[in-house]
């Protein structure tokens, strides 16, 4: 018997999300915990860096993983075997989560206890770029192998996080990768957009991430 | 002057997808054109593929790719850098074609005389699985560095297509990926299918690829 539970999230039955995702920000904000919306294409490398982050977090925050996807629970049983409270979101067919569905998974999840839940977004570049889930910061990743041009062809997703993370540096050699050529795409769409390079199977530049996502938290809770 | 159109593709007014779709297929059907619709998550190689493909055909057939992105040209301007016609379709941010945006582009771009027509469809393995397009067969790439796990999150993708290619095998020794699992976990959604291990990069397994579709074209078009 897995420790996680899997929920069948509903579609929301809420017209204006915008409004719903304030209303599920302010209640995490009052219960101190902050969401943190992670997204990407499908095989970029979240779990992978979420559980790199984790083994650095793991001491000074209790943290929570919610897994979103079409179908399956690999992802929520990794994280789970990384010693973090996980649960398994399946989205039935649905490209993205909304507001409303991410509330859901909070509830189902209680997360009153937490100070850091992760949400694991659908792999897609697009749609879920579209919905404001209510989290405290957005944050994605692009990995080495998918090339540097795609702040070129996804804007908007580069465009609505507050962080991006170029993963799977260590593939570098076998890739063509411009890293002035990425850093320059993203900033031009989104100024302010932080930007780490990192390896989450080596390690290489994980701690600065976790840097910049503790100050995020703690700045959130305090 | 670039020779290729970049066309604002608008929202379909169809209701009813399918029957649409089959409008579609029978006047291609009647054209004696051949549409490929390809699908994948970013950054998998649809392009690199599709010029290694194009280079190994355009002698037999004549081709056409229709380039569906959010945003950005840079695919269609690849395509026709490789001596084939080539159109950029934008969807204004829309996640996937159905079968009456893929109609305005096939309008707008005058297949009457191609013999096969690629429709290279925006970057994403959700949404695009859920729209009939009109094509004749459907086909995806999952690169390696993506993951072997990929058919149990996104099944329906797997489920619909006639060929999936698994690209990238020339980076195998720096990613985990089991080809048997993948194997197992697609012909357990689709029985079926036929699955082609290639790198667009060095050629290698592509003419297996290209067999495969010159057949279902002759067959087609024949």
């Amino acid at each position: 018997m897995d420790g996680f539970k899997v929920i069948e999230i509903k579609r929301s039955v809420f017209e204006n999300n915008n409004k719903e995702a304030d209303r599920v920000r302010a209640m995490l904000k009052e219960q101190k915990t902050f969401l943190l919306n992670l997204m990407s294409s499908p095989g970029s490398g979240k779990t992978t860096t979420l559980k790199a982050t984790v083994a650095r977090l793991k001491d000074e925050f209790k943290i929570g993983v919610m897994e979103a996807d079409i179908d399956g629970d690999t992802d929520a049983r990794a994280m789970e075997q990384s010693g973090v409270k996980a649960i398994q979101l399946h989205t039935g067919g649905m490209c993205h989560l909304d507001a409303g569905m991410t509330e859901q998974g909070l509830t189902e999840f209680g997360t009153e206890d937490l100070d850091l839940v992760v949400l694991e977004n659908v792999g897609n570049l697009v749609c879920p770029a579209e919905f404001d889930t209510g989290s405290s910061k957005n944050a994605m990743i692009l990995s080495v192998p998918e090339g540097d041009d795609k702040p070129l062809k996804y804007p908007l997703m580069f465009s609505v996080c507050d962080a991006v993370l170029i993963n799977k540096i260590d593939a570098k050699g076998i890739f063509d990768f411009d890293d002035d050529a990425v850093v320059e795409r993203i900033h031009r769409l989104n100024p302010n957009c932080e930007i780490f390079f990192i390896s989450a199977k080596t390690g290489e530049g994980v701690d600065a991430w976790c840097d910049w996502l503790r100050a995020q938290v703690e700045q959130w809770n305090g």
